[in-house]
């Protein structure tokens, strides 16, 4: 049976929420990863340092894996350096949210005011803090991801040594702003490798694939998959992955997000092998964001098989992606 | 009270399905509306004189209101003329579906083959049947009107004297249309004037909002509208309206179509008086289409009232757009 095996495989942008949901889904994605960057927009969000901490006991004793380091993040406000000193050692990096733009995120930024910003984004670069940017607008949804390359480039040009992760990148325009500026990253979701708008409402309504951003045109996978092929050094894995309660995800208003956490590593290998690819998966899944975040997870060694592996309808009521639908990778001793 | 009378209205696009369904819903659009184009999508769909006539009967039985006529349509396939010219009498129009398009048009046109379809679309023109076209190829579900704008073209030129219409459009590239070919006409939804793609996925999913063709972009709103408000001579009304039980509607895999055969006049009201524009309404809502069919509905005054109108949950099962809302204007004697 062909294998394939992954070293430290990291999802730099995970959502794990809280309590029940917390307890059920955290050990999933402590399975498979070393390590993975963990959202704020918890209600309220992750604001202060004890808040940090107690959300990463929290995620540890859900996760109960000593081979899993979930690395923190603060929810972005005007914050005075010296909190950020204070709490510099306990975070990963910063999270910042257009307010409303998202799930839990109204209480993010509602104006890009680069002077009332000055202090606190200073301090971070300064700090070697990094900031992940939700970049999208309130505008028309297909153009809210394109239109926020202005504000990127004004946060780029404005701190040239602060670290500027674009998260969830799903269009040409975001690829096409990697080589222009030093300071920018990106991650990049495995339901973005997949998916178009075709896949939400081209044909019936399909909810487990509706999410923000919202997956874009052909041509936007096109550039997606690839700089992901390639391993662009600076675009890394994060899944994005956001668990919903299934009755959430299947009625009328249905919440935005994709659950992808137990399967992501599954679905890269079966697309990057499609694409003859896979060497470079390394480097996506861990080397690259080891690189961009300067981190240096413990040792771990996941290793894939290539045999048929039906995805379950759900993991503890939440329905991943693919539900139902059979791969061709599997991770071993994981049926 | 402000009050505003429309003469006759007609809805030139409006399926009534079949069975429970078309008894429960039928009865509404009949009550304020004069005639209405009849789709002939039912599983199977009408395809010969027999299936016509007893449709027609089941739709009067439903009625059980003189004052309303149905005006039905057939299933496009290839006829040939001698089946046309027994037919014409009892049919205003035959209703083209690219296969697969939307609901239940898995038999229709799998390629536009002019030589092939030029027996049938030569007959008609000649027998003055005129073609209704649900104008979508099978591409990126943003650009499947757009892209079909050449299969117009096509159709326009090659059969000059057929009188075409383009049902339900929703971008400017079909409203651009219009003043390029003598020959081709367009209905316009209610739902079309109101919506964007982002009253569909912008926000929450809106599963109600959902529909084939799916609703476009700002830019083509405005069209639509402007093109509407000024009521051009060659669109008209045509509601699209499709009832779906409310369970297919909220559910994963959500059926395509709007419900507004009974508020339809009410929101038309609102939209155009908004506008400064209700004595345009007369000619969308009914002499626009008289014109364009040569049809001669029986006199009918529907009396509109500016008051409020709190849009009700569901009708029969049904959830209409804008459920719950309270919109400005009513029809008299309706709460």
């Amino acid at each position: 049976m062909k294998t394939h095996t992954l070293l430290m495989p990291l999802d730099m942008h995970l959502h794990l929420r809280d309590g029940v949901m917390l307890e059920n889904i955290a050990p999933l994605t402590a399975y498979s990863f070393s390590g993975a960057i963990i959202m704020p927009n918890l209600v309220p969000p992750v604001c202060t340092l004890k808040d940090v901490k107690a959300y990463k006991e929290r995620i540890m004793a859900a996760v109960a894996n000593d081979f899993f380091e979930p690395y923190m993040t603060l929810f972005y406000k005007n914050y005075d350096r010296a909190f950020l000193e204070d709490v510099a050692e306990e975070i990963t990096a910063i999270k910042l949210y257009p307010a409303g733009i998202t799930t839990n995120s109204e209480d993010g930024v509602s104006s890009f005011d680069i002077e009332e910003m000055r202090p606190t984004l200073e301090a971070m670069s300064e700090l070697e803090i990094p900031l992940c940017v939700h970049g999208e607008t309130d505008g028309f949804v297909m153009d809210r991801e394109a239109e926020f390359m202005s504000v990127y480039e004004l946060l780029a040009t404005s701190f040239p040594k602060l670290k500027i992760i674009m998260e969830h990148i799903t269009t040409k325009a975001a690829v096409d702003m990697l080589d222009k500026f030093e300071n920018l990253h990106a991650t990049i979701t495995v339901h973005h490798l997949l998916l178009t708008l075709d896949d939400v409402i081209g044909g019936m309504m399909m909810p487990h694939n509706f999410c923000k951003p919202i997956a874009k045109r052909p041509e936007d996978l096109d550039a997606l998959l690839s700089i992901a092929l390639e391993a662009h050094p600076k675009v890394m894995f994060g899944s994005d992955s956001a668990p919903h309660p299934r009755d959430k995800k299947e009625s009328c208003g249905c919440a935005a997000g994709v659950f992808t956490a137990p399967i992501a590593l599954q679905l890269l290998c079966e697309i990057f092998e499609q694409y003859d690819k896979l060497d470079n998966l390394q480097s996506f899944i861990s080397d690259n964001a080891q690189n961009i975040y300067g981190i240096c997870p413990e040792f771990k060694e996941v290793r894939l098989q290539k045999r048929e592996f039906v995805i379950p309808d759900t993991y503890s009521g939440v329905v991943p992606l693919y539900a139902g639908k059979t791969i061709n990778w599997a991770i071993q001793d994981i049926e």
